[in-house]
């Protein structure tokens, strides 16, 4: 039992629509500190892969089917082996068991990398299955609901990039995220919290590593995921919550000028909702009786079966 | 001795001015097979490092001035520690001093990354350094010179972004090389070799793990590195053995339409000279006895020292 639990997982297991070999375990449990990876993995060499990450709550992982779900969407943009979610969702549990620390949050991350690299002869020599790790960690960075400062970040696509090239993998959680690292330095330099990334024609994204929500009276809108980037999980269980308490939403193509005249806006991303107090020299106020509820709600699990239901067709 | 050398390399002996500790072993080399990377290592979670990669040419490592320069150079763009080069050329000497293969031209890969991740709990409890691994690898995919195919891939920027929106790291050599890979499998879905990437308003940026460079009578163009790409190393080797030869050189802002009326095309990375035989429609000859002079030359080092004295600004 720990603080942090770290777990290798079966990748005869987990992908795919058969179990394989039920007779090994589904996730071997290791030291924190040990050092399970080969510099000759793809996560390594090439940040080849793919993640997701979420909160537990209570010993329960928030969103969990919604994040699986969208690894099952990123692995088939990353032509990597379709994850069997019965069989993730069982090993994510079997993590969460190992837990033993009085913080009711813990961090989930799983990584998926594409295995050993086929480029070097470790690879070659390798069996050419996915890797999977698990870590859960009350030690690390855990979410506040402070409210947050943003600056406006130009992403450098145009917002019709997504079709016309489909390799730039937007929308595609991967585990190369040295630009989203970078803006975050930016953000260090410009003295503000976190991003919101922007299209070279004026639309807005997502942050870094989060999903952004305006509200414009109880109206909740966020960026259309075909604009190329994640469908936030959080965001769908704060559009939940919204519907439950009487308000609607939206998915549009939003333009930067009208996010920035939102009532209030939303930073969204591991289960948590936060507020925004600031883009640029822009400044919203904060309701915090709303992101409160909001938040309890998530985290009581009552916005969850609604959020999966929530999408831009319908 | 081996055909794939592991090294691990000191990072309290590889950044900065000043040797640290000089008692304790510049490289420690384990076996190929172990796995010495945390899973909460910034290259697992988030790609955030950088590399480089050449050819090792009977015991010398091709361009390796040039490369560890260019290594420098990203570091600064991501802000990691500043490299040593001097105990970086150490280190690469003393792996090298462990390979015993017949083949002449294994690969050296240097990888740095930004270290655990801070976020996590492991990292919270480290040090703080980057990690270095080097490794030698005979047994991997070695560098060919058949002609190969290419296919024109858009890059989604324009050639003004990189000045515009440093944050997109356009130039650093990151470890996060997804989108490069999925450029590989669009070539391959296109039944083609390699991929030349191409701006949104039409001009030359570079290859996913390699430079272009166009042959017009005897005058070499390559794309300027300001545009947003790497500088080439072998580039530089190829223009210097060009020049040694009577024939000269440009660095130039290339439109695809100007490469595409090019005598001869040729790729470069890793210490080699390709010819290119097509991109999408339009077919090249092959001067296949320039090609072998140009290697030869630069496997010889007799290109070196000048092409470390090529670049864009004389």
């Amino acid at each position: 039992m720990a603080s942090i639990v770290l777990g290798i997982a079966d990748p005869t297991r987990l992908f795919g629509e058969n179990v394989q070999d039920s007779t090994k375990p589904l996730v071997t449990i290791v030291g924190a500190h040990e050092r399970v990876v080969s510099p000759f993995d793809y996560a390594v060499t090439r940040g080849d892969g793919i993640f997701e990450a979420t909160t537990v709550w209570r010993g329960t992982a928030i969103s969990l089917q919604a994040h699986l779900r969208r690894l099952a969407h990123s692995a088939a943009l990353m032509e990597l082996p379709k994850p069997n979610i019965v069989e993730f969702s069982r090993a994510v549990d079997e993590v969460i068991s190992h837990y033993d620390d009085p913080e009711p949050g813990p961090i989930l991350r799983i990584l998926i990398s594409r295995g050993l690299d086929a480029d070097t002869g470790v690879g070659r020599a390798g069996n050419g299955l996915p890797h999977v790790w698990m870590f859960l960690d009350a030690q690390g960075a855990l979410h506040e609901t402070d409210p947050i400062t943003l600056t406006a970040l130009n992403r450098g696509y145009s917002s019709d990039i997504t079709l016309r090239a489909p390799w730039l993998l937007n929308g595609a959680k991967t585990l190369s995220y040295a630009v989203n690292m970078a803006m975050h330095r930016e953000c260090a330099r410009r003295h503000v919290d976190d991003a919101v990334t922007v299209t070279e024609d004026g639309f807005v994204l997502e942050c870094p590593n989060s999903s952004i929500v305006a509200q414009y009276g109880n109206r909740l809108v966020t960026p259309n995921p075909n604009i190329g980037i994640l469908h936030g999980t959080s965001q769908r269980e704060l559009f939940s919550f919204n519907q439950q308490e009487g308000g609607s939403w939206e998915y549009a193509k939003l333009p930067y000028a009208r996010l920035q005249e939102a009532d209030h806006i939303f930073m969204t991303h591991g289960g948590w909702v936060i507020p925004v107090s600031s883009i640029d020299d822009r400044t919203y106020s904060v309701d915090p009786g709303f992101v409160q509820n909001a938040n309890d709600a998530i985290h009581s699990g009552r916005t969850e079966a609604e959020a999966l239901r929530i999408n831009p067709n319908h």
